[in-house]
């Protein structure tokens, strides 16, 4: 249900209002959500200037609060939805926790996963660049407005 | 002051007390601490299996206390003792972290951050081999009692 690009658009929506929720607290503008049978069942933005803590990623406490929500470490039925490519943290974070597939919108040539090679669990489907234009320009914007 | 043998070996024996408290509660059994100015401000286990949380290494969460404790996202002047190298997750994390020194036990040939390069800061220094045997062979007898 969820593979087709009007829900993936749509579930993209809900991370980006997850970033737009990160930029309001001046934080860099990253939101995440983890949908689970057509449903969103966690999502976060990035707190890591909020908590001090520098593991404070949106996709971390997805992570976290799906598999509470799940009652297992597994998310290998879920989607997890973020407006940017992970960081090595988070895709080592998704790999332990078998995820099915992940959709990123920008991707991260400083930090992101893709600079090593199989970060991810083998059996991850992986597409990106969905709404990557909204998600890079309110980073884009965020970086502008700290110089 | 940490950096002479006798101290890394107090300070790993603090990590392995953290793993037993990990084995006492049928978890994988790695233990952690974080040492600042010669003391431990920080210390904990793995409690992926209690917690359901596949990012609740005992690294991840000594991380989210050390920060806390002083206040600010960086542990550049910080070691950081674990009992077992650790995994890619864990290593981006202390990525973020700048952390000053890891020193490590065991070494972990399947899942260790070492299978892949460059994955922490470049100015951490880095210390293996600490008590190795004491680190390895809980967890072996651990996955024995297991099979």
């Amino acid at each position: 249900m969820e593979n087709n690009l009007i829900n993936h658009n749509r579930f993209m929506g809900e991370a980006i209002k997850e970033a737009q929720k990160a930029l309001e607290k001046d934080e860099v503008p990253v939101g995440a959500v983890v949908v689970c049978n057509g449903q969103v069942i966690a999502r976060a933005h990035n707190l890591t200037e909020t908590l001090n803590d520098p593991t404070a990623h949106a996709e971390m406490q997805v992570i976290t609060s799906a598999a509470a929500y799940l009652g297992g470490k597994y998310l290998n039925q879920c989607t997890l939805y973020v407006t940017l490519e992970p960081c090595v943290m988070c895709a080592g974070a998704l790999n332990w926790a078998q995820l099915g597939t992940l959709v990123f919108g920008a991707s991260d040539p400083k930090r992101g996963y893709t600079l090593h090679e199989n970060l991810l669990h083998p059996k991850t489907l992986i597409i990106s660049g969905i709404q990557k234009e909204e998600a890079q320009s309110k980073l884009t914007n965020f970086f502008k407005s700290k110089r």
